[in-house]
């Protein structure tokens, strides 16, 4: 039974998030799928992180367990066909270990998010990032944002209904730059809790808006109270960007 | 009657094209729709090029004679409210004097064109970029490229259905450059013939790919014939940048 690391990236737009659900459209389904429909067997496909409806990957990582030991490239190349017409591409596969397990071997996952601060409306990035028409303080977001950096008990940045048995993680980074209309918000950390980005991504917004200094983003971390977070940022804007090993 | 310059981005997917048809939905069109549940007449809407159907634009430009001397950010803000649920939306608006031309006052036309460079199917950039996954010689691209910037015949590639009168274009800049995947080309002319971007982007496409060699690209455009022109690269991958005046 060779395994298999899979990189992949898919459109959120159009499915319930990663995680099989049974009766919606999940991306580890499609891929379940997929891979069934090539290799004859219908096999667990273990992701690096389980994200939400409307949220995209540029690479997301996944491992799976394949029957029969086929050419990497071609194991790539079959799931893709058979993934058609769905909006997620594995761009690539690679023989790895057996020790190799996607969520848990991971030391450190990457995450973008997308603000474009304007007044229109969005066209081509509809479903690609998140619009904000006043314009963002983005110097005073990212030096409010240190306050995240570091290990805390993240509970405020916690969505209620989180499965993981400890609040306390490690924040690598949090940086926020702006590109003219564009801003961006790049976060490191070995893993992140449920709407962890989002959350801290709707606060940090809130000081870019002015309607919080960075005592207040500092204080709504500090209180370890969910009712202290700002409002979720919307998923289109989160990208997973990449997994390292 | 206050003259108007629009800043108009689109996804061009959903639309045949710009240009205003009776029976299919066009970007002209739910333009004239939006300006007239704004203002209460039916205006002409100027623009400075007709991209096709599936072909999208950053910043195409367009000129609108109002009855009321709007405020320019009012115009801009009423127009994309009523634009909605359509992707496209307008940038800024601006007054100009009655001799700006959307069309004929342009002094220079940018477009870009973006090819992803990889085996794998597109997920997030599927209608916004063209796949090719064999590796292209993207130095080969530019340097046989070089052959088309200056005054030339264009009529090898230019649609058998331009309705320009002289074939003769003067094409200012062709540049190909590569970042990781993703290969752009980038061209810039007065004004251009009817599908002359796609046109020359598909024939340089076969020197990269080593089918053609840069004397045969040379001797396609030297041909004046439309029958020597390489396969017209697809629509998606197209972006009418800006407009010079």
């Amino acid at each position: 039974m060779p395994r298999y690391k899979l990189t992949i990236e898919y459109d959120g737009t159009p499915f319930a998030g990663w995680q099989w659900q049974d009766d919606a459209p999940t991306v580890q389904r499609v891929l379940t799928d997929a891979i069934a429909a090539f290799c004859g067997r219908t096999v667990k496909v273990a992701g690096a992180g389980r994200t939400d409806a409307g949220v995209h990957a540029l690479g997301q990582v996944a491992h799976v367990d394949l029957a029969k030991d086929w050419r990497a490239d071609r194991v790539r190349d079959a799931v893709n066909a058979h993934l058609r017409p769905h909006p997620v591409a594995v761009l690539s596969a690679e023989k790895v270990p057996d020790t190799f397990d996607a969520r848990f071997s991971a030391k450190r996952r990457h995450y973008l998010y997308r603000i474009v601060n304007r007044r229109a409306d969005l066209a081509l990035e509809r479903t690609r990032a998140w619009r904000l028409p006043r314009p963002l303080n983005v110097e005073a977001m990212h030096a409010a944002a240190q306050a995240l950096v570091g290990k805390h008990d993240f509970t405020t940045f916690r969505s209620t209904e989180c499965q993981a048995k400890s609040p306390v993680k490690t924040l690598d980074a949090f940086e926020v730059t702006r590109d003219g209309d564009e801003v961006q918000v790049k976060t490191t950390a070995r893993s992140f809790l449920h709407n962890q980005v989002r959350s801290m991504v709707g606060s940090v917004v809130l000081v870019g808006d002015g309607k919080w200094s960075g005592d207040d983003l500092a204080a709504a971390l500090a209180a370890r109270n969910r009712a202290a977070c700002g409002p979720v940022a919307p998923p289109e804007g989160l990208y997973l960007v990449s997994v390292d090993y």
